[in-house]
């Protein structure tokens, strides 16, 4: 309840094994079928920070962050599907269960083509990230959500593959900003009693 | 850490008070512009529950949970920002800070056509979604998010204005069911340190 998107960071950095414990939050988020399909790129230096800032209409979270988190949506479902199949042998399940598990996820993923298989992996993405900044105000630090920048230009900046796909921004550190009032809507606007 | 999907409910049912102490953390999720397009269907009767089992392919969750959430995407971006307006108002900001907010919030959302509206509408979820799941949790109890359902099967059940779309689902309750061992690929397999 007290996280908030944090506007300006102080200088001060968050620590390697902080960012260690963040990042396995993050892993454990709710995945469907326990596909995982985002991966992170965690942006430390000062001049990549600087090139991507630009690429991000110069908001400043960007450059006074102590680490940037790029969430990249990981379309390549089916190399996620095979490393799903490995892990859950060397689990020890036995090679029955993960033999129906698999196939029963290899017919979900092909069945995602074209637009919906990017929309897929991007919700599956916004757990990861709703982990992330939760997480890092659970872990005594701050975070800011941010969707405002030029994702086929962090692709280039950053060199990825196509498979990833830059789909939303947690820049994190230490708030130098006053957080501003929450404003939510009531609980009455946002649920309602089935009949 | 200790989240997992539920796939079997007893017959306990989490008090109302926990049920608005849920509503609240998931109502406090990050919310891009703090739209907060969504809305939940809370399902609490076991007539509609059975009416609505049909439509998620017979899984046990449904029938067996305390409460359903059904969580929807809410696509009619306009009442939500005009309602963020009053709310501002309300709030008691400065006139000329709400009107350029506003603007601002009307470019974006005007610039949301087609299936990027709901693309956008349905991350949104995704981060009540996860607000859900661990809130549960925290508040002692279990959940399970659901895909696996007929999305306008649910929408006709539920009697839903065409601005609401059943997005995922969420069925509450205490577990009745071991949980499983989460399959998460590594630390070094989702994260990478950019150059």
């Amino acid at each position: 309840m007290s996280r908030h998107a944090t506007k300006l960071f102080s200088d001060r950095k968050v620590s390697a094994e902080l960012v260690g414990d963040l990042q396995d939050l993050i892993r454990h988020a709710a995945t469907a079928f326990n596909v995982q399909p985002w991966r992170v790129v965690v942006v430390e230096s000062d001049a990549q920070k600087e090139a991507l800032s630009e690429a991000a209409y110069g908001q400043p979270q960007i450059t006074s962050c102590s680490h940037l988190f790029v969430y990249c949506a990981n379309t390549d479902l089916e190399t996620l599907v095979s490393r799903l199949e490995v892990k859950s042998t060397e689990a020890g399940l036995p090679a029955e269960s993960v033999a129906a598990y698999i196939d029963m996820v290899q017919g979900f993923t092909a069945g995602l083509t074209g637009d919906n298989r990017l929309a897929w992996a991007q919700r599956q993405t916004y757990l990861a990230l709703g982990n992330g900044i939760n997480g890092a105000k659970s872990l005594g630090f701050d975070s800011c959500p941010m969707e405002g920048f030029d994702s086929a230009r962090f692709a280039e900046i950053l060199g990825l593959s196509d498979n990833l796909i830059p789909t939303v921004l947690m820049p994190i550190g230490y708030a130098d900003s006053d957080p501003r009032g929450k404003l939510r809507f009531d609980r009455e606007d946002m649920f309602f009693q089935s009949a």
